[in-house]
């Protein structure tokens, strides 16, 4: 039996994403953003969710540019502290010890120590409510060399970190079940 | 060191939802979304990103809404099935000996047997591209009785798919690592 829970925003995995952004005077901040994922193939976008009260916002609306860092399940706590604390008044990076790198191709800086980064210009900007959907243009996908299986991202090397709305915690992946666009063919 | 593997829709983890919606007729169908997330708060909104080709598209545009229901590990091959074939030829639910249920409160069915389903009202259509964003007010969360704990859904009982898209497999859920708003706190 379905029992109501309410008009909650809880879904199942959500996903941990780090957003790289440069203020007014190109300090490199970042924060992890609730809510985030993919929206389009062509052109390839992911969106991240923000409100207007982030350093984050801010940064976007000025440089229209950001990067998004995958986490590794190692990098747990750095990425609930991206979370917690603002870039108006902290310096993330230096605090967690980790490394902006300038990305190439945008004017947004990325983790150096996560293991994907994917590199956007922002395409749209949408007003939903409390939130503000900022659709990014993937220009490129980078990933470190140590993750890569045939030239391509490996999830088990990875390790992504899932977080779980619905009592605030994080998970790590666990095992390949089957492949995609074929255990649907089967019969039963 | 980094390597570019181009500018590819490719995020860890992506999530596997599945889209309940009726046509003119008020056949339920269902369709596996390959991009879809949660994207604000308030009002509490998921949206599902689809071409314009498929059945969904057209019965969201009519209907204006959708469930999004989340199937569990065992749902593997009837999730696959469902983003493989096209409701226009064929009866999913049949297909998969799936009941179809209709929301109480959206014009739209869901998956009876998935543990978790969001019924949402079309809040804002967002065209990007190959993809159209369909932003859904969620109206509530229904959460199967037995995969709750003190009445809330409970991940490790939800048991949800994961979708790689680097490498097009599906993954289960791993163990919990931390407390978000937590662990970030600490000192290292």
């Amino acid at each position: 039996m379905k029992i109501s829970v309410g008009a909650k925003t809880i879904v199942f995995p959500h996903p941990v994403f780090v957003v790289g952004t440069y203020n007014e005077n190109g300090k490199p901040n970042v924060m992890t953003a609730s809510w985030a994922g993919i929206c389009c193939s062509q052109p390839p976008c992911v969106y991240v969710a923000l409100r207007e009260a982030t350093y984050t916002y801010d940064n976007i609306r000025r440089r229209r540019a950001f990067t998004v860092s995958i986490p590794s399940e190692k990098h747990v706590r750095e990425a609930d502290y991206f979370g917690i604390v603002s870039g108006r008044t902290e310096d993330k990076f230096s605090d967690m010890k980790l490394t902006p790198v300038k990305s190439d191709l945008v004017d947004a800086p990325y983790v150096k120590e996560f293991p994907v980064v994917l590199e956007c210009v922002l395409f749209k900007a949408v007003e939903l409510g409390l939130h503000t959907q900022f659709i990014g243009e993937i220009k490129d996908v980078k990933v470190e060399d140590t993750v890569l299986k045939e030239n391509m991202p490996d999830i088990e090397k990875i390790k992504p970190l899932i977080f779980n709305s619905a009592d605030r915690t994080y998970y790590g992946m666990g095992k390949y079940l089957a492949d995609a666009f074929s255990i649907g063919r089967e019969k039963k």
